[in-house]
């Protein structure tokens, strides 16, 4: 249920488009927190300042924008990507800071779905504030997607990535797999990896290509948490992963043997009730009270299979290398589907050449209505939130 | 080696790109002959005639535009997509057709790569008339790829058509594939079968499939020869590619038993050197005898890795559905590729969104160069040519 846009002028309308362009910054930076960009028009509608929320503890997108707005703020109006929140964490609330601003209206875009947070709104018009909502609210919610699902749902919002030849396959008959995309796409997995909390691989992909994870090549990169999903606890202390470019969590089997993996953090967590490894619920939710709102799936296809099977893969990005290997392992090992009825219908939502290659984005059909109605306040169960 | 455009009039330019277009029209129903577009201007550059040649053993298109340009082609220039022929076949030929019309000059797009017909040029230079060649030639190159790689390459052009999910599979775990992908994509395929000259599948598709083959919802089109590739002669007499709704034949090993299918069009083919089944490249010069220039190889994945091996897939249009199934065949199988530098690396030729699907088309990466270079006459082995 989209909210309407409301009645707002083309100066609001443009300042709002530039507040939910200065939330998309700070991606894989705020959690566990969304993203927020806010933009003060004075009196006179012209813009007297901007700021974003750049990382979780430091100052609301609201405080930046009446910094840098001043005297200017007074009787003006303050355009928000999320409703301003109501409550006292680390930092004061927004809405406060707004009326003490002697701030005329607040147009925001997407309702704070929040119990903790919410209720800004309320606060703003008992102050006599003019308030309004829904302003471009889907542009608003597309980027916040991450941290709307984790509310929405309890766990932390899981984006499945892999690189694949035409023919589905992630590397040849011997194994070898360096490589089948190229350097464009490779790029833009750093950049992937930049936007999410949590980078997560199965031993298997451990084993195999040894890969290091961090972000590279991107100034400034909140680096996101490694996560090895190791049941039997495989790793080695020599694994490039365990390096110090990055925080790294290793997820082992509850009676997994861990001596050679001293001063490594480790969580031990329940078998999956069905089939082999770990329980991915209880991987996302200890995720979850991690702070991780944006996983990074990287497979490797067994890994995936399980997600698609517990239903967690909200996104796909793929990158499809022009090239065919008739041989050597699938994208995708699992999921549970067994006739062409029960197959994981996706929307497409985005089609790009990168270099040779193709990247495709991708929704599962039920996910795309579930991200607009995110838009709209939804009774659920939350996901903790600092401010 | 690309021929460069030669000094043309924009009313000429713009004439061989309506030739090019008319010769399109024709694709699928000239074999084995080229598809070839013609347009006659007046001695005062104006639109007199337009033709293409529409099926073997009728007109060529020359004569089809100087017929409708009747005595307006006098002192005028004639547009034509392939180097005008030389040689008496089933109708005379064009360039005698040209001098006795009067034409004053001739501007072709591709060289005739053919000796028997080749020559037309110096034909009409000996006759006193204004000629020259490589007018749009890529463009016309690319119209008519399937049969100048057939003169090349002394065999069939094949394109292998496949559709299959995200992961790469072409069918569930339980083997049912109604339907992978949507409606529009399916229509495409019979698009690209019109555009053929035979469908070629294996007998495994056959069997779990029992495909129609035949086009549907095209008017007026030539049925290609649909081709079964069936090693140990498991197709029954009640297969659904048996009626008469277009030619078929079955190419059976050379001991197989076939008592079952008296009547059927049925031919005997050596075994592949190495591996299992028929030697493709007995196959395609059994179809090229046939006069087929233009093979649509529309699976399975082992037939398909045959071809693969063999180096006989020139180019790929791949139907994607963005769905995931995580278990079931994948598209190819085989190839002969062992490790990630072998594979068989493409350019993409062609993105498109059919419905909810994406059509990838692509060529070989060595193939890309080859469509070009056929754009200038080559000393190369020819097929037969009738006219």
């Amino acid at each position: 249920m989209r909210q309407e846009d409301p009645v707002a002028t083309s100066a609001e309308a443009d300042a709002m488009r530039r507040a939910v362009a200065l939330s998309a910054r700070a991606l894989g930076a705020t959690a566990p927190n969304p993203v927020v960009g806010c933009v003060i028009l004075d009196a006179a509608g012209r813009v007297a300042g901007e700021g974003w929320h750049q990382r979780a503890g430091g100052p609301h997108a609201e405080v930046h924008a009446l910094l840098a707005a001043g005297e200017r703020a007074r009787g003006g109006t303050a355009l928000v990507t999320l409703e301003p929140c109501n409550h006292t964490g680390r930092t004061g609330p927004c809405a406060q800071a707004l009326i003490e601003a002697g701030v005329a209206r607040v147009v925001y875009a997407v309702a704070d779905p929040s119990p903790v947070a919410s209720g800004g709104a309320r606060t703003l018009r008992d102050a006599g504030l003019d308030v309004a909502g829904g302003l471009l609210a889907d542009e608003a919610a597309a980027v916040n997607t991450a941290w709307l699902t984790s509310v929405r749902r309890g766990r932390p919002h899981v984006r499945w990535k892999y690189a694949a030849t035409l023919d589905g396959r992630i590397a040849a008959a011997d194994g070898s797999s360096r490589w089948i995309t190229s350097s464009e796409a490779r790029a833009d997995v750093h950049r992937l990896r930049a936007e999410a909390d949590a980078v997560v691989v199965g031993s298997g992909t451990l084993l195999a290509d040894d890969p290091h994870l961090a972000v590279r090549g991107i100034d400034g990169v909140t680096q996101p948490l490694r996560v090895v999903v190791d049941t039997r606890a495989r790793t080695t202390a020599g694994a490039r992963v365990l390096d110090d470019a990055a925080p790294t969590l290793i997820a082992v089997g509850e009676d997994a043997d861990t001596a050679h993996l001293a001063g490594v953090d480790v969580v031990r967590l329940p078998y999956a009730p069905q089939g082999r490894g770990i329980d991915v619920a209880a991987l996302l939710a200890e995720l979850l009270a991690r702070g991780v709102r944006a996983v990074l799936l990287e497979g490797g296809p067994t890994l995936a299979g399980a997600f698609v099977a517990a239903g967690y893969v909200d996104a796909v990005t793929a990158y499809l290398a022009p090239a065919l290997l008739g041989a050597g392992p699938a994208a995708l090992d699992g999921g549970g589907i067994s006739t062409i009825a029960q197959a994981l219908r996706l929307d497409v939502t985005g089609v790009d050449r990168l270099g040779p290659d193709l990247r495709l984005t991708a929704v599962p059909v039920a996910a795309a209505a579930a991200v607009v109605s995110a838009a709209a306040p939804a009774d659920v169960p939350t996901a903790p939130q600092e401010s």
